[in-house]
């Protein structure tokens, strides 16, 4: 599995991803699921990959060679990030179509979706989700985040308190603790975890951090200042009333 | 969609479930899912029902039916809650069975599942999930709870929190704040949410709760508590440390 969280938020992006990717519970690895391109200075592209790693890989060199080899779409040439979605989009189904009638395990599943995130030209920066159906979504003002893969754990606290007024320092921790309740809960997502601060405007994919694994001395402090906080939030719940206890129904 | 948790563990049990069903988003109704059954004094049941809702209301009327003409195997008679949940996967499968090949649209699923919770005779209380196989689990030492229906979004904070040890007090916040979790991810889990605390050996069904919608006094205590105290977490989460900053590969 996977899991990839990108907020869009005022001040700019964060991008979080894991990097565990397994064919069946005994065949567990470690793929690294955010993929930089090198294109023109006028623009910064990043993907975040989930599902069919074979799929993903043969996605991400296609869009390499479209763009090396100059072909008459690519990540150079499209004029904005809904453009490169869908260019992505396409791409993908392409790759999905390859394999999809292959002899083998009918349980086989090509399918990948992405988050394309970024900045071109003198647009504003964003992040859209391409489906596997190639169609794409970009995230709004209410939920300004986009996720792929095993999304369900970790998106309460996103829903809670990701805004679009959160700073990128606030809006990174979100994202991390969110990222480590979901390691916590689904065995098949693990680290390293990636993450990019990309600041607007910046065309700098310089605050880069990659926390190697679940020792690492940063998300050890944050996993311990959450459930030490937690805990004392767990503690002060108020107490049930129990004047308002009602009769149970005894019904069959 | 439903929502449903069954906490087993030292004290007693705790079962708390929403009461939103629908057949299509543009088809909502309000029915309870918690249900409890008139038996012998030595022994109580309760079911929590997640699925079909016609599978589900078959289930109950067939076992409360074979109660009350004292079939040769009924609430009454099974000797334990192995027995006894063994005895409702066997009736929910024929349940299911006599819709599955009806005529109508594909899509068409009339599986459910359940929990069957309680106490009988001289046993230890506990609870047990039957699957819409009719196969069952209970719950252990380090798993003390169950989910069926929608269960990710609530699941981290139950894994962090919930252990075999907890205060039935304890639990029963720990459980509502999940729920609350989960109406908030899930359009299709809501209010009316029922919980009941059975404390082991009691045989009795009266801390009962029933809060009645999202406005109820002591959800929303409990949900602006919650909140506030996950604000001020999230405040104290610690500073990225920039020197671990790392040059990202622009691989592509």
């Amino acid at each position: 599995m996977t899991s990839c969280i990108a907020a869009s938020i005022d001040e700019g992006l964060i991008l979080v991803s894991d990097s565990r990717t397994n064919a069946g519970i005994d065949n567990v690895s470690t793929h690294g699921k955010m993929h930089a391109f090198d294109t023109n200075s006028d623009r910064k592209i990043i993907l975040l990959c989930a599902g069919n790693v074979a799929t993903t890989q043969a996605v991400l060199e296609q869009l390499h060679r479209d763009k090396i080899k100059n072909a008459p779409v690519n990540f150079n040439t499209v004029e904005s990030l809904f453009e490169a979605a869908a260019y992505l989009g396409h791409v993908s189904v392409e790759k999905q179509k390859q394999h999809s009638n292959s002899q083998g395990k009918s349980a086989f599943n090509a399918s990948a979706s992405f988050v394309l995130a970024g900045q071109i030209g003198t647009d504003p920066h964003g992040a859209y989700m391409v489906y596997a159906e190639g169609n794409t979504i970009t995230s709004s003002a209410h939920t300004p985040f986009l996720q792929i893969g095993e999304s369900k754990y970790g998106k309460p606290i996103v829903d809670r308190f990701l805004k679009l007024n959160s700073s990128l320092e606030e809006a990174s921790r979100c994202c991390l603790v969110s990222m480590d309740s979901t390691i916590r809960s689904n065995a098949s997502v693990g680290a390293p975890v990636e993450m990019l601060i990309y600041r607007k405007n910046s065309f700098s994919l310089e605050e880069y951090y990659c926390f190697d694994d679940d020792d690492d001395d940063y998300m050890w402090q944050l996993r311990r200042s959450w459930e030490t906080k937690l805990r004392e939030a767990m503690a002060a719940l108020p107490s049930l009333n129990k004047e308002t206890i009602k009769p149970m129904r005894i019904d069959l």
